[in-house]
């Protein structure tokens, strides 16, 4: 799995009959700074995701890719590839705390 | 699933017979342009996807990739990695508009 | 999927059972040239793919990857992720023919 | 599989019902240092993993990619892509250890 | 699938009851030199593989990655997604023979 951030959204009105009524959400995955190990970078990559918890623009995502985006009560049989099972509340990397929702609130 | 810009197509004409009536399209895939976010931008990658909701050249699409492709019914048991799921009408970042279908035409 | 052309080939004398007997192809992956947008260029990448339509050296192919190699009639079952379903006529990108096997005969 | 060091973890109180329970840590994948090969170095990604032998923060660890993350008994139908499936002692490349879980405790 | 070399091997004592047993091995994939079109090079990539058919360090070897890595006989229902399956003898480009086992030996 990853995390990234909800920077966006995509409207498409004609589509594949089972994707109706799915919320369609861009992420960036991010990774740990490299340099510095204490905050969340962007990998400047673009996804298209489908939400199975009710996530939130600006809000930091736990994202699943492949076949097992289809293993969730919301998204089963869905033609996807991606799907967000959770919103994160911290990372904590080296015993150093990289991302903390409260702190953005 | 990602976002991206039909630029061509694909001409077959010995191929196994599940794919015989198939249309071949060339997709690019698109992201964020990391600099600006305002826009999207070609990440120069080439993919060929099988259409499943009658798109047409020049068009954005929304795609899958991987065994979730064969979850429609239009694709249900091909042999194929990547599937057009959806036409895409809007796409917005960061609260801008980045991508317009109906300013294009 | 991927269009690529057939390189090279091959020979693996011991290998598993349900793989004896298969053509095993060395296929380089093409993509649109980015700077010209009216050729394929190499990707420089090195793919091993299974042979579902009796393709030849020298030829463009296009190849699928993952589980979905696996739902031909030649491939079902067989241990790969990667098989040629087509041999490649014509590509045509921003209504131009970037490739043509007729003009490579 | 790939082989990572465990450096974090998330925490997420808000996810979809069957992952409430599951420990989830940020795991860097190592590779062998092309220059040297005598050790392991950083690739610099990051990936979020379930674990399903117990592994402990600051621990090389083997983890599988895909749905075969799905085939452990402690991971089955979880909709996840990636799961550590063993705490590695040892890694040997042209016969020299390059890494070694005695000497790091 | 792709070639690679067997470059090393990894001890883990406490794993997924399923995985007992299994032998694992470092893999470097190699691809086609681009400049000289006459050798394999190593890509610098790093992956850690099952082995299906008796391979030992050294040799070079023919991996299968994802779901169908579970598609042998000796690999079936195990969590993992790369397992070599084949012992490669000869590798052949642009009709120049690139590697060659019995001239290693």
């Amino acid at each position: 799995m990853f995390i990234g951030r909800i920077t966006g959204s995509i409207v498409s009105s004609h589509k594949v009959d089972s994707m109706i009524g799915q919320k369609l959400f861009i992420v960036e995955p991010l990774r740990v700074d490299e340099a510095t190990k204490d905050s969340l970078k962007s990998t400047g990559r673009t996804f298209v995701v489908v939400d199975a918890v009710g996530a939130g623009e600006g809000e930091v995502v736990l994202c699943v890719q492949g076949s097992s985006a289809r293993y969730t009560e919301e998204t089963k049989k869905l033609p996807i590839d991606a799907a967000i099972i959770g919103i994160v509340d911290k990372v904590q990397v080296h015993e150093a705390l990289v991302y903390d929702k409260s702190a953005e609130d």
